[in-house]
């Protein structure tokens, strides 16, 4: 997985402008483009549910894919004792899609045999209310690990560009100051406070 | 597949209030819900790109697959010649997703190997205004195939309820008069408008 | 000023479809069309800045207006010892946008003149999670005098239709059980919990 | 009016890291923000209809109006044989204004009697796919004059900082080759295209 934030509005160039309006009601003016790489179909599947940012992504429909297990994600619960199924399921997927462009089937239905796990690449635009709200859902700890991960590492960029702003931002317990999963808590609210806290 | 007009608002009860306004200022204020069934999750991938509209969908995080050769999306390319490879790329799929599982790797994770064919439910919301823009692309010739026999069956149910509104609706070409697609035109305009025109 | 609930989809039709789904999730999926008629132009302004919504408001820019001080929104702070300034300038107003056309110009101009008093009418529409939202801000304390009447006007007809759903709408302190203005709190979150508690 | 284009995301940064992506491919990602001042309520009244967008506008809720007749928009159909009603339905309401208020009506309800002339001051931003569409709508002929003039003044200096987009920006009749107005058409197009084409 790679992220990579690649251009964004500094909040400095607004600020200088408009002395009287504080961050938070900068953020709907600031906008953030990142670089997503060699993330699961499954995660950019998540990520397109956030409706208020604009995506770019590699369509699967006209690629050619080869050597599918060198472009796969692999979970951190898959380890030296099921690696070897993991795989071996990748490579049937594989075969069985090689086989069917090989006769004649074209690659937009081919691509139907194609798991989950099959890397892809986005670039993504949110602007920075936006993107307070995603990082409040997506790093926190009920967040599936993927996207959990990617959200850490966009975080941790902003939190080095952008400090006064994004070192309010973590998971909402954190924002908040109280858990708003209700029964659904992870139970861990300290720990992120202490994670997330600077 | 299957797609079925839950609820809507009858174009009828606003006109009786708003007598001045025309259908295509009332669109945005008329709303559709509709229920999809067995589609493809390459083809919901690709839905919930449509960002004007409100989507529920099972996640595939917490739930038990079994039998998955009986849950998926078969392409009419897949035919007789081809039928064994498919079903049998699926097949390996299932057992290493199921060996995994057995083997205690999470379900959320397992489900890496899942391939795009299997079979997903939504619940849909568009505004009139957003309904007409989706039925544009998607009922488009060059639409993929699966989104496109969606947007078609979607399409039957609205002209049957809301003649007044949906037999202007179709791909671009028969709602515009020429086809915006500029080079990547399919070329059959003649036979778009003859399929779509009442 | 007039609100009323011209159609609306039932929660009872998606809950019958999807007996798995609470309300809250349900919410993006239901849709309420609002006609308001005899609001200030001063309110119509701050309405159509809730961006999650469809508006129709009749445009200044063509009608004829004649007999202002028969159109106009009188706030309660203008009492019997204000009243005549009030009218006085309404009036002042009217007379000169009236010169203004006579001598030949445009009303799209000639309105320049014309007050924030001067009544208008909007249909709205609004999805459920943004109409619960919208709810929340508006029928605050805090909210300016009109929009708050119009907003308890509307919550009074929801709850009256869909109790189920909104007798858990009202101010964000009655939603959540704390006051998220913080420093700018009205400090009167108990009598709001009465006013709004079922 | 004036319009400053304060800060934008440059073309080059995000075609540099996907040169596979043409402009038309890349506007979603693009941010704009726009300090806007000395427009009449009348013109940020229609500006915020735009929902693809973010405003930030000073409320006149709680400010203090003074000398309103050297803050105010005087349309240009306003001449030396009118401009004397036009100051004097202005005084008028300043008058009334003030007195209200120093006899202890809020300001918030006073502000009641300003005209649609007083002048306000927005920060607006939009990605360059709204800006282009923007710019569609409010450069046509058909526009308002005080929100076309603002248009005109943002192209300009859009198109002087990134030639490769904002020259193919204009009114829609410029940008699609024909007029979508249909019968309320202008009948300008040929100077349209002139005037716009570079």
């Amino acid at each position: 997985m790679k992220a990579e934030l690649l251009t964004y509005t500094p909040l400095k160039t607004l600020k200088e402008e408009f002395p009287g309006l504080g961050w938070r009601e900068l953020l709907p003016h600031l906008s953030y483009t990142i670089a997503i790489e060699k993330v699961s179909r499954a995660c950019s599947h998540q990520l397109v549910r956030h409706r208020i940012a604009s995506f770019s992504q590699q369509s699967q429909r006209y690629i050619t894919v080869k050597r599918l297990d060198e472009k796969i994600v692999v979970p951190s619960s898959v380890d030296e004792s099921n690696i070897g199924d993991y795989i071996g399921g990748i490579h049937a997927a594989s075969e069985s899609y090689q086989r069917l462009v090989d006769n004649g089937v074209p690659r937009e239905d081919a691509r139907f045999l194609l798991p989950n796990a099959v890397e892809t690449s986005m670039l993504v635009t949110m602007d920075g209310k936006s993107l307070v709200h995603f990082l409040g859902l997506r790093t926190c700890n009920r967040a599936q690990w993927e996207i959990r991960t990617l959200a850490d590492m966009i975080l941790d960029q902003l939190r080095a560009v952008e400090p006064e702003i994004f070192t309010h931002a973590g998971p909402y317990c954190y924002q908040l100051g109280y858990c708003p999963e209700g029964r659904h808590t992870c139970g861990k609210m300290k720990e992120a406070l202490e994670r997330y806290g600077v």
